[in-house]
């Protein structure tokens, strides 16, 4: 199974492509940041953002997309930034026939660390683990990312 | 010249389309509103967001498109959805290469009565009026994205 995992933003995207052969062995394909300068209008920004994501699907063809669900924490306007770019994400999937799960950043730690307040050293270290990585993968939005392909995965093994 | 005008939601999305002859020579072409049910997934809802109006594109061919900006008074999680539903609408809008312009709700109301604290009935009675429509359109949502429209003309013409 070939999982997208990708941690929404209008400014950065991450994503991370990971293959699972089997619930223990998982390997990262690829991963990366899709970003998008401010001074760029939202049109030109969503649509950057789609032409990205769809060259990662055309390459990695995943059977399945996992994203981070939204937390309220923050203003409404960046909510409002961040959920664009997610609707323009999640529309790009549907219009791929790619089937998404939603998890939130508490279940992403749960599934990984056991622990729902794991910070991000313990997240990053867990994803190296987990993917027999050399590094922890960088940016950080990368390892979200691929950190909720791994959630999806392990979640799935239990349903 | 063509205009889509709308009034983005992820419950109810409005939208109008106004054909402008000349400034002071508009029509409305076709106005409606595409709904979509809470029990549904947040990926179905966006594609059928997406499909309803790829069919009103297709159909009317706009030249430009004006979409209501949003304002952020509410909760950020009504921010959130109303927000992912804005964003696969841009995206849609970038997709069939529409320019799009964003207008603040204040504006909207200036452009069509000259007050930026005017109601929904004086609001509904000018969209009447400037489209020479027999009745007030309804629902509200089709109302508000003919404003829209007619507000994108209006500012327009004195650019």
């Amino acid at each position: 199974m070939i999982v997208l995992g990708i941690d929404p933003g209008l400014s950065l995207t991450g994503w991370g492509i990971i293959e699972a052969k089997s619930a223990n062995n998982l390997s990262a394909l690829n991963y990366g940041c899709i970003t998008t300068p401010p001074k760029e209008s939202l049109i030109d920004r969503l649509k950057f953002i789609n032409l990205e994501l769809q060259s990662v699907i055309d390459k990695y063809k995943p059977e399945v997309a996992a994203i981070e669900q939204l937390f309220f924490l923050k203003k409404s306007a960046s909510v409002a930034l961040v959920s664009q770019a997610r609707g323009a994400i999640v529309l790009t999937l549907a219009l791929n026939k790619i089937p998404v799960f939603e998890y939130n950043p508490r279940l992403v730690k749960i599934a990984l660390t056991g622990y729902g307040s794991a910070d991000k050293y313990q997240m990053q270290h867990m994803i190296k683990t987990f993917l027999k990585l050399k590094e922890i993968p960088k940016p950080d939005d990368a390892a979200d990312a691929l950190a909720i392909a791994v959630c999806h995965i392990n979640t799935a093994k239990y349903k």
